[in-house]
């Protein structure tokens, strides 16, 4: 999407060099930087500290990252041993997205049939682009699924405002263009129809306030930030005409693991008949996990990342301490929303409900 | 409640001076400061700049006010226009609280008897102190009738820790000493009950990071701070004994206003069979509201509270920018909890369920 005017992706390889341009998202919204990956450390370290991050481009990241292993294998007298090691690192830079393994095992068991090194680098360089290029169309195709949904609602209110409220950031930056929760949102917002988007500021890494509300005014789509805290109030007060978020796993169940907050935002609109919508490619479900809350794993971070807060003071990013010196603090990095406050599953085969038989076709 | 070993109260009269001395709110947990109010207009902004805040110590705080403003008035030809035009000022120090109504209309009430500017000053300053007594007494009985029910689930947990979730700042800050929320917390930890206090951050001002976790801190009990996101995952996974909020309004029919967010917590504690308790004084029932979500009015605050966050950076207290330049953010102060979800509400004259037949027993 757009940014200061000029078309972005959020992951693509420069053709010249063979290595790996990403937008640093830590240093956003204060800077716009495009950084260069050139090995497997550099991409383990971007997924872990989180200058990628969003299921779709982890993927994406991780899929770039085992091309770069099998360039650099070429250097060792056993390379299928490097490049397996490799690949446990960069499985190990996040435990949560479902992606990371999928990617890297896709590329993983299309270069087991080859021996010739050369062969392997060619064939994982094709695989990790097909990936990210996926991962945009798949994009797409959920844009234009919701786009539906927007349509019919923005129908009913006679083409007022349709105010969709979303947590977290499954915007382009995420996923490599269009993004998840948010294709919908840009396409709508492209045909000409009337949005204001909420975006939860998303505490405690703000990646609503920063990341999401950021995309947006690029492109141009009216926008509010809210503290989280905010979402139930304004759904109370007729405020919210849909929520979309994204999808870091769902369960064939239907329950799905996403940013902490997610499911309090299902609570409030299923207390207020506010349609709840969730987005995600289809390889964001995993079929090895029947029953999302009682098996999705879920990550614990840093309690830093509560006690400190990052922004901008006389055109420096610092990090500040909000907390008491002695006071502990507990830091889950997403939460998993029951099957039954989702009103439909929108992914790039079409709309399906939380339901294990609807799941279950949409994996087909 | 203890602090660096010694007993305070959030708010008290000097009798040498008849100034009024406040722990400034605003610098904590960074710094702890006792402020002096000698006069309505430093009344005034304490309350609007929330150097005092919480329903129970803003009337303590609005009372005060009355009573300098007294004094203020013996300078003038006609007193009791000056004293009118004084409490008008205090009442619009803050839109929500019905403490700051029902505190500066005690003492007019009162006053209006006397013609004698002497007099008047005299009843104000016992009056006044009344109040404030009255707040801590309160408080008090609050602790007794809710340490009930943690010495309860104690009991049924076998003496394993109770973890009681909280939200916001409804500490004995809020009300002079014990607190509402937390007076039943206090009692127990008193009493040798293990406790633990998940607190949640309450974005975007930060009361419970900084404020409850200072209280908690300084007075021994074990706490942990969590993002507002957190409580829906650890109700899920049995990890909350008891939810227990504070009030700023509780119209008849068992609806409360209280920080933004409450509402969030209450539906998840709903959803997972967790009680979900609200302490409060009987003052903090409007009985002029039958409806809460309909009639009580909700307090839009800054939108600079949600773009600049304060926090301490090289021991200063600093304010930094954490959103894109162009981005609007809308704040509201508090929400609204529908009765239905209300397990009890703790008061000082017993614990009453969330309905009008009981909610007006309350106030008899």
């Amino acid at each position: 999407m757009k940014v200061y005017g000029k078309n972005y992706r959020a992951i693509w390889i420069d053709s010249d060099t063979d290595s790996i341009k990403i937008i640093n998202q830590l240093l956003l919204p204060y800077k716009f930087e495009i950084k260069t990956l050139s090995s497997t450390d550099d991409i383990y370290n971007a997924i872990s500290s989180m200058e990628v991050r969003g299921a779709p481009v982890i993927g994406a990241t991780a899929a770039f990252g085992v091309f770069l292993a099998c360039k650099e294998a070429a250097n060792y007298d056993n390379p299928r041993d490097y490049i397996e090691n490799s690949i446990k690192k960069i499985n190990s830079a996040r435990p949560t997205a479902i992606n990371l393994f999928h990617a890297t095992k896709t590329i993983d068991d299309s270069i087991t049939n080859y021996n010739d090194i050369n062969k392997i680098i060619s064939v994982a360089r094709t695989l990790s682009i097909e990936l990210a290029e996926k991962n945009v169309k798949d994009c797409y195709q959920i844009g234009l699924h919701g786009l539906k949904i927007i349509e019919d609602i923005a129908r009913q209110k006679k083409d007022k405002t349709v105010n969709i409220l979303t947590h977290c950031n499954a915007g382009w930056l995420a996923c490599g263009d269009y993004g998840t929760a948010t294709a919908p949102i840009y396409l709508a917002h492209d045909k000409g129809i009337n949005i204001h988007v909420w975006v939860d500021e998303t505490r405690p890494r703000n990646q609503g306030a920063k990341l999401t509300a950021w995309e947006l005014g690029n492109h141009g789509v009216k926008h509010t930030i809210i503290a989280d805290n905010t979402g139930g109030h304004l759904m109370q007060n007729n405020m919210v005409d849909m929520v979309i978020v994204g999808c870091d796993r769902m369960a064939l169940n239907g329950d799905f693991a996403n940013k902490i907050g997610t499911y309090l935002k299902a609570l409030a609109a299923y207390d207020n008949n506010v349609p709840f919508y969730v987005a995600l490619p289809t390889t964001s479900i995993d079929p090895s996990i029947n029953n999302g809350i009682k098996d999705i794993p879920i990550e614990i971070r840093s309690e830093n990342e509560i006690h400190f807060i990052e922004g901008i003071y006389n055109n420096n990013i610092i990090s500040i301490r909000t907390t008491p010196e002695n006071s502990p603090a507990l830091n889950y990095g997403f939460d998993i929303t029951p099957a039954k406050y989702v009103s439909g599953v929108i992914t790039e085969k079409g709309i399906f409900s939380a339901t294990k038989e609807d799941i279950s076709m949409a994996l087909d």
